[in-house]
């Protein structure tokens, strides 16, 4: 059967089930689309695992985040222990978690629970140098691709954490969409006026440190983050795979303007969750032509925004495999 | 301790949380707002249970409705099955559902499943005489103030099925808002234009008929539905018990207003889940201050919108219990 065909056929079925046509809304496109990632007329949405890549930042140094940089690690023990906003959301829904270092400041973390891809102690200051080298970017970008590939989940959410990594964020969209810096650049976890005023002159002056054009794989290695590389990885990875991805907030969603860039035909198995408050994400999804699923005013990170989705995936699945059709149920059509 | 020192230590406890305050926007009101309905310091919000209210409305005659009045019957055949978009997305999220029958037009149905609530066959048009009697409408409202009260679950969702009630609420809410009729009608499951321009002339002239200011129950007697009726009264009966009312779309929003007029007490209890597409949603919950927390496009009613919110308000509450403070976690707070 042709794309073309499939969906059709997914359609009229989604049209024959017992509710006036297009009555179920988005839920309807999400049904179809998840159909059609999978290539089923039995598509299967049952299972979801969070990955949340941590990694720390040069540029932190520069003081343009509201926290020091010690909350990166500090952090990694809280999604361990569970008691993070995206781990409780994460057991409240049923979805297992596994937590990568994918390059924290200082020693390695001793914690058995952790999964290791460490690329370094953090990156350098990129209003210095390159945030990383080519090497390190083509193994952050590597080792993300083959924990996505391995995934055995029918959906994948991708979260983050990284002191300063909407900086990071901010100047990596910019260079790859040519969207205003200034608009991609709000308070992150809560600068003040001044703050935010200090996260724009920086961020202007490292991008001008790096006149001219920049590939995504330029781009990446001066202003990236090891987590947004790795998690830019694990898309195309798990995208090969067809699981569906739940795309979280700003920084996941600068991840996967990274991924389509490097492998247009990731965006097909991506779901955009929500519209975190950070300033740059609504901008940046438009630019995307990215319709997110929710708008709650969240602007954690962490998988959080990812995570609330995952039930309305579930349920769109459902309605297509289980709604009745007007024929199974003897219901009068419109009259 | 006053609800003003408790909802202060509600707050404080959600900012000590390890997240930058304010980062998860919405689900920290709903957290707060769920612990100050419950006036609990470990608000439980395990269980729900979703009521559908149906009924049939001799304003169907008219030719308001793009599908036949019989669908209304078919449809609780479908719910009891649970193969209706509401019962599936119930069953995705562990909801158990019971369907009351609050006047479906025609002979009593026999399925010893249904709840039989039944105040008549359906009520009379409303173009030529009042929907209901006053002692129909005492019956309706007292009926569902039992089974309201009568509930056991931490939270409630009340879905509707009723060919035409997009008709009565619109003129209910027109009555009771003073908001435009015009901008109140839409086009239920359906309706072309022509069907569109035929349903306000209706309406017009219906609400022509009565004259002169209507209180609540004058209004509903004129112009309600059984089943709005008996929802209303089951909001007053379930937030009596202190239950969380997830509210669903235009009709229960209907509802929502009939409640709160009567017993404004009511609307702390609500949670209004979404905003519908059917036109008069959201001038509606304007009018209603109230703020939806989802937006997918969807306007079937059921109950289905209301259910897409209970993953949500498990979520908020979990949060509110077991994530950990900074002080717990050993996390860093701001530099």
């Amino acid at each position: 059967m042709t794309d073309q065909d499939l969906e059709w056929s997914i359609r009229a079925r989604i049209d024959g089930k017992t509710k006036p046509p297009g009555s179920l809304g988005r839920v309807e496109d999400l049904a179809a689309r998840i159909a059609l990632l999978q290539r089923s007329s039995a598509p299967r949405m049952e299972t979801c695992e969070l990955t949340i890549f941590a990694a720390d930042h040069g540029i932190a140094a520069e003081g343009v985040s509201a926290y020091p940089q010690e909350v990166t690690r500090q952090m990694l023990g809280s999604f361990l222990d569970g008691g993070a906003a995206s781990t409780v959301f994460a057991a409240t829904f049923g979805v297992p978690v596994r937590v990568v270092d994918a390059g924290i400041a200082g020693d390695p973390p001793l914690d058995p629970r952790l999964l290791s891809r460490r690329i370094g102690p953090g990156t350098a200051d990129f209003l210095q140098e390159p945030a990383m080298t080519r090497s390190q970017l083509r193994h952050a970008l590597d080792l993300g691709e083959v924990l996505g590939a391995a995934s055995v989940t029918d959906a994948v959410a991708y979260g983050e954490m990284g002191i300063a990594n909407t900086s990071s964020a901010a100047l990596l969209a910019h260079r790859l969409t040519g969207l205003d810096l200034g608009i991609l650049t709000g308070r992150g976890t809560g600068l003040d006026d001044d703050g935010l005023a200090r996260k724009r002159a920086v961020l202007a002056a490292a991008s001008a440190r790096v006149p001219g054009d920049l590939d995504t794989k330029g781009a990446l290695a001066q202003f990236g983050g090891f987590e947004i590389a790795m998690m830019a990885g694990a898309m195309i990875g798990a995208a090969g795979k067809r699981r569906l991805i739940l795309v979280d907030g700003f920084i996941a969603s600068t991840a996967a303007l990274v991924a389509e860039s490097l492998s247009p035909e990731c965006r097909e198995a991506m779901v955009f969750a929500h519209v975190s408050a950070e300033a740059g994400h609504a901008p940046l999804l438009g630019h995307m032509r990215a319709e997110p699923l929710l708008s709650l005013g969240m602007r954690l990170g962490e998988g959080t925004g990812a995570l609330m989705s995952w039930p309305l995936v579930r349920a769109a699945t459902a309605m297509f495999n289980e709604m009745a059709s007007f024929d199974d149920a003897g219901v009068s059509g419109r009259a």
